[in-house]
């Protein structure tokens, strides 16, 4: 939510990355922005998904038919309950999660639709890092050994250079 | 590292906001941008501190010296070796960690400079996210419940809003 054009192009996009790279789904931007979409599915195409990736959304529509079919709503926020007291609550819970992050100013509204306020750490930083910080605590560390499918490269890890493979498919 | 001006604007800022708010002690940044220095002060006025903001830095001459006075330097990239196969080594370290974080192209000099090349997923994501998830680990947490010094401001954990103290100095 929130995003200014130009201004918040790369802040809008890692959004997107860590949402994949940390097993979200797909992600839902308020915005409409072609060249985002097309640079975030070719990362899809060339690492693997499956990755979601909506945009234009109207935000009290997607928060409220969230709720209305029985998912929950996860508003990150620096004012919000600590991380380490919730996710437990969060983690049992079977219903399925949409995670909600804005730039600095996201309406009340969201405040009082979102079934949990939490806070990453009080203190203002990025929602960048709020959304990998929690998707990182949600998955406790699996993030880390997730197989991706149809990625036509893969990373292998090396202690001091770079090894990327090719896969033919 | 490799900040290029206007499009990385909004990304170095919440790097240097994810530093202090993840516990390290300052962040140096390899170009100079007396505006985001500024911004970032503000902070560290507001809700407090240590935090310590150098800019215009040579990142050979950082890294270099670095090391030589016993320090080790953590390179996150999605090359790397995995963050939590290597996490326990960088703990148990007691020497002053420098951590490297770059946009796109960091000049392999840094991969052989580095003392760790870690990942944080092997996947394409954001240097915010990498930092942010880095230190969650280095401190296991612990930035949960850090508390800043001199701090104006400060923000007391609300299930469904805003609470913010003014602390009168």
């Amino acid at each position: 939510m929130g995003h200014r054009p130009g201004r918040d192009d790369r802040i809008s996009t890692h959004c997107g990355l860590v949402a994949r790279a940390f097993g979200a789904d797909g992600i839902i931007y308020t915005f409409d922005d072609p060249k985002m979409r097309e640079k975030l599915l070719d990362v899809v195409e060339r690492f693997g998904g499956p990755f979601e990736v909506v945009m234009g959304a109207d935000w009290r529509s997607v928060i409220k038919d969230w709720v209305r079919r029985g998912g929950e709503v996860i508003h990150l926020t620096m004012y919000g309950v600590p991380l380490p007291e919730i996710i437990d609550e969060i983690r049992r819970s079977k219903r399925d999660k949409l995670v909600v992050i804005g730039a600095e100013k996201v309406p009340g509204e969201v405040y009082r639709l979102a079934t949990y306020n939490v806070s990453v750490t009080n203190q203002p930083h990025s929602e960048v890092a709020a959304l990998a910080v929690f998707l990182d605590w949600l998955f406790e560390g699996r993030e880390f050994y997730r197989e991706f499918k149809g990625a036509r490269l893969k990373i292998v890890p090396n202690p001091r250079g770079k090894t990327v493979i090719n896969i033919r498919r």
